[in-house]
C-alpha cells in the first residue's frame, strides 16, 4: 500500500488527525489513491505515522463524513466510487461466523479519543513500564536458558513448567486454599484462563452469569464463544446474591464469573461472610465460580479477606490468577487452578487451542518468585500504589462536584466513580479528553452498553503529581457540563 | 495428595508400570489410599517419578482391572469401594460444555505405549533439541531486552510485534505472497492459528472440510469448538479436487483446512496445477482455504512450489507458519497471514481470546532472523534432515516386506508408509513398542479414528543410526504378524 507523508508537514497549527485527512484527501483527489483501493487499516497508518490509533480514526471518520472513503463494518476503509474488477480475479470476501461478526462490532463500539501527549491517562490499567524490575527479569531469564538449555525451548506440556506450578500452588496454600501444582495450569494472563474457563462449562448459546458493571474484555470473550450473559448487579460493593440464586437456578445458566477482590472496574472488596453466603448459593445450584484473582497480589491497605478459592470446600471455585498487573503484562503469564476432572479438562482444551505456553517464561518467572524478586517488587509497587491512592482520593475530594460518589480501594489499581447530574460519562469523555484526562467510561462495563453516569479511574500509569492534574481537569470537566444549559446529542460515532 | 515411593525401590527386574501398580496396591490395601481418594492424575504422577505418562496410563489400568480403582472418563481414577461424605460439603461435579465432553473422550482414545529408554522415537514430530540454536537465542533474548526493556514486558497488542511481523512478511513476498507486515498476527504457534481462524470463518454445528488423512490436533481443536468434519480423501498425494468442490458447495462448510507443502500426516507436496486449481474450486466456491505451511521452510530436496498463498488473487487464503518445526517449538511463536477484514476479525479474536502473545520472544525471533542466524540454522536443520530421511528410505527399503509403500518427502518431518496384508497399524503398535520402535498408527489422522492399516514416520528424534535400527525392529513387528496365524482382536483400552 501506498506510505502516507512522504510531502513536507502540513502547518503545525492544525490537529494532527486534520493533517492526515487532508493529506489522505489530496491522495484521493489526485488519483494516487485509486477508487476502491482499500486504505491502510487503523493499526498499520498509527504505527506508520507514530499517532494513536484513534487519531487516525478520527482522520478516516473525517473522510467518510466528506463522502471520499467508504467504511464497512468489519471490512475496512475503501476509497468512494467504486469499479468493478477483472472477471475472475475480483476479491472475495468470506463470510465470518456470527461470533466473529459480533465481536467486531462491539470492539468498534469501544470509545475512541485523540489525546494529545500531555493527557492524564486515567483510563488505563497497563502497569507503568517505569516500574517493571527489567534487570532481575533479564537475569532470571538468563539463568533460567542457560541451566534449562533445550529442553527449555521444546513444548511444555499444555499445563506448563512443574517449577512455576510449585511456587504458586505454595503461595496459594499461605492464602488457604488446598491446592498442589497438579490443580494448577499455567495460562496467557487471566486473559486466556477467563476464555478457557468459559469454554470448559458453557456450549455456544449457554449463559453465563457475571457482575453488573464487570470487566469489559471478558464481555468480548463471552461474545467471541457465541455465549449470552446474565447480569448479577453489584450492590454495595458486592453481587446481589438474591438475583444470583436467580440467575443460577435457569438450567441455561453454567457459570458465575466473579471479581471479589479489587473488582474492575468498582475496586471493592467483599467481605468474608458476603463469599460464603456466595458459596452457598453456588452449592444449592451446583454451578461452577470463576474468581478473577488478578490483583490478588496488590494489597496495599486494610486486612486481607480468603478468597473464594480458600472458603471452597465443594470444589466449585475456578480461580485465575495473573502476574500482568502485580509484576508485569509482557511475560503473558498466568494461571487457572481447579478441582478434579476440571484441571483434566482444562488441560486437554489448553492442548487443542495452542499446545501450550512458553516453558522459558514460565521458568524464568519460577525463578524471580522462588528468589524473593517478585516480593521485592511487590513491596516497591504497593507502596507507591497507596501513594497513588490516597492522592486520587485526595484529588476527588477536592475537586469533585457535590453529589459525587467514589469507592476506597485496599488494593489494585482502579476506583469507580459516579456523577450527580444524570451526566453521560461516555459524552463526558470527549470533554475531559479536551481538557487534558482520559477516563473509562461506565458503559463498556455494561453488557448492554447503555449509558451511565460511572467512570473509571486508574492509578496505574500517573503518579500522584499527575494524578492531581488529571482529577482537576476532569473536576473541570464535570462542573462545566452540571453548569451547561442543555444536553448535547450523543455523537454516533467516534468521540473527540 | 499422598506422595509415592518414598520406600527403598521394588526389584527392579519388573517392568516400571508394574512396580508402580504394586505399590499403589499396598497403599490401598494398607488404608493409606482411602477409598474413594482420588489418585493422582496420569500427568502429575508420571512428573513425580519421572516416567513416561503411558506407563503410569498401564499402571492404572493394571489396577483398574483389578477392580482396585475405578476410572471415570474425564473425571478422573479412584480408590474403589465409595463411601458417602458428610452432606454438604461433598464435591460437585459441575457439568462440562458439551463439545469439552467429547474433546476429554478424544484425547482418551489416543495412543499410549509404555516405552523403554531405548526405544527409538519414530512418532514424534517435535524437533530434536539437540539441534536447537540455544545460545544464539540466548544472546538474541538478552539484546532485546536489554535494548526494550520495560516496553518489551508491556502488551504487544493483540497483533504482535512489529518487527517480526516485518520480517516474515519480507520472507513470505521472497517466497510470491504480496503481503506486508500489517497482513501478519502472531500467535501461539501455528496451533492457536488454526484455533482463530477455525473461528473467524465458522460457527459451532458448522463444518471444516479437512483432508483424510489429516493432522490429529486439528481434529481436536475442531472438537473442543464444537465443529465437524467433512473429509476430503487424499489420493496419489493431493486432496480429490472434485470431492473437495461438492464438499464446499454445502452451505454447512465453512472452510477447507489443508496442508499442501509437506503433509502431516503424508509427507506429500501438491504440484503447482493442483494448486491453481484447488484455488479455482475454492473460488467458485468463495469459500476460504486455510494453508498450514508449519514445515514451509524445512524444504532439503526438490524444487519450491509457490504456496496456494503466493498463487491466490481472490485473498482467499489464510496461511499459517510457525517457528516450531524449523526452530523450536519454546518460543511458541508462528503466525497466521490474511486479507483486508479477515486480518481485523482475526486480531479481535486473538484480543478477546489472551490479548496478545508475549513481545520479548518475539523481538528475540526478528533479531534472530534479522541476524541470519535463523538461516544459518535451517542450513544446517536441512542438511542433517536429508541425511536423516534418506536412511529411513534405505532402512524402509531393506527391512519392510514386499507390498509396503511409502511416500518421498521433499522437506519437513515425516513420511507415511501403507503395510501390506490388512494389517491394523493401531494392533501393530504394540508389537513395534517391545520390539523398541514407536510410530504414529494412521487411524489417529481419521477423522472418524477407524482402523488403517498407514502409519506415520518421523525424522524429528532419530539421527541415521537410530533409524536403521528403528525400521529394523518395525519390519521384525511387520513380518511377524504377517507371518502370525490369526489376528488378534483390538486392544478395547490401553495398548501394551
Amino acid at each position: 500500500m501506498a506510505s502516507l507523508l512522504p510531502q513536507p508537514p502540513l502547518p503545525p497549527g492544525l490537529p494532527v488527525y486534520q493533517q492526515i485527512a487532508g493529506r489522505l484527501r489530496a491522495e484521493i483527489e489526485s488519483g494516487e489513491r485509486a477508487p476502491r483501493a482499500r486504505l491502510p487499516t487503523i493499526r498499520a497508518l498509527a504505527a506508520e505515522l507514530g499517532v494513536n490509533r484513534d487519531t487516525v480514526a478520527l482522520a478516516y471518520e473525517e473522510l467518510s463524513r466528506a463522502g471520499l472513503v467508504e467504511a464497512t463494518v468489519g471490512r475496512g476503509t475503501f476509497v468512494a466510487q467504486r469499479a468493478a474488477a477483472p472477471a475472475g480475479t475480483a476479491p472475495l470476501e468470506p463470510a465470518f461466523s456470527q461470533s466473529v461478526e459480533r465481536l467486531v462490532s462491539l470492539d468498534r463500539a469501544r470509545p475512541r479519543f485523540a489525546a494529545a501527549e500531555s493527557t492524564v491517562p486515567l483510563h488505563s490499567l497497563v502497569p507503568d513500564p517505569a516500574l517493571y524490575p527489567v534487570d532481575a527479569f533479564r537475569r532470571a531469564l538468563d539463568r533460567a536458558l542457560s541451566a534449562g538449555r533445550g529442553a527449555l525451548l521444546s513444548y511444555a506440556g499444555a499445563q506448563g513448567h512443574e517449577g512455576l506450578r510449585e511456587v504458586l500452588a505454595a503461595r496459594f496454600r499461605e492464602g488457604g486454599a488446598d491446592v498442589t501444582a497438579d490443580a494448577v495450569t499455567l495460562t496467557q494472563g487471566a486473559s486466556e484462563g477467563i476464555s478457557l474457563a468459559l469454554r470448559v462449562f458453557a456450549d455456544p448459546g449457554d449463559v453465563v452469569a457475571v457482575e453488573e458493571p464487570t470487566y469489559h474484555n471478558v464481555l468480548s470473550a463471552i461474545t467471541a464463544l457465541g455465549l449470552r450473559v446474565a447480569p448479577v448487579p453489584i450492590r454495595d460493593g458486592a453481587p446481589d446474591l438474591g438475583v444470583l440464586e436467580r440467575t443460577l437456578a435457569r438450567p441455561d445458566v453454567k457459570l458465575f464469573y466473579t471479581m471479589p477482590t479489587f473488582h474492575n472496574p468498582m475496586g471493592t472488596t467483599t467481605t468474608r461472610a458476603h463469599r460464603e453466603a456466595l458459596l452457598e448459593v453456588a452449592g444449592r445450584a451446583g454451578k461452577p465460580v470463576v474468581e478473577d484473582a488478578y490483583e490478588m497480589d496488590l494489597r496495599f491497605a486494610g486486612r486481607p479477606v480468603p478468597s473464594l478459592a480458600a472458603l471452597d470446600r465443594r470444589g466449585l471455585v475456578v480461580q485465575l490468577f495473573s502476574f500482568s498487573k502485580s509484576l508485569f503484562p509482557g511475560a503473558r503469564v498466568g494461571c487457572i487452578t481447579a478441582h478434579g476432572a476440571v484441571v483434566d479438562a482444562l488441560v486437554s482444551l489448553k492442548h487443542a487451542t495452542d499446545l501450550g505456553g512458553a516453558l522459558v517464561l514460565q521458568a524464568a518467572l519460577a525463578e524471580l518468585v522462588s528468589s524473593g524478586g517478585y516480593d521485592r517488587h511487590l513491596a516497591r509497587v504497593r507502596r507507591e500504589l497507596l501513594a497513588r491512592r490516597d492522592a486520587l482520593l485526595e484529588a476527588l475530594a477536592r475537586e469533585l462536584p457535590a453529589g459525587t460518589t467514589w469507592t476506597t480501594p485496599e488494593g489494585g489499581l482502579q476506583l469507580y466513580v459516579e456523577l450527580p447530574g444524570g451526566i453521560d460519562t461516555a459524552e463526558l469523555l470527549a470533554d475531559a479528553a479536551r481538557q487534558g484526562v482520559l477516563f473509562a467510561p461506565g458503559f463498556q462495563f455494561r453488557h448492554d452498553r447503555r449509558p451511565s453516569s460511572g467512570l473509571r479511574l486508574s492509578i496505574a500509569q500517573a503518579d500522584a503529581a499527575a494524578i492531581a492534574r488529571g482529577v482537576a481537569a476532569l473536576g473541570a470537566a464535570v462542573k462545566a457540563r452540571l453548569g451547561a444549559p442543555a444536553r448535547r446529542a450523543r455523537d454516533a460515532g467516534v468521540m473527540v
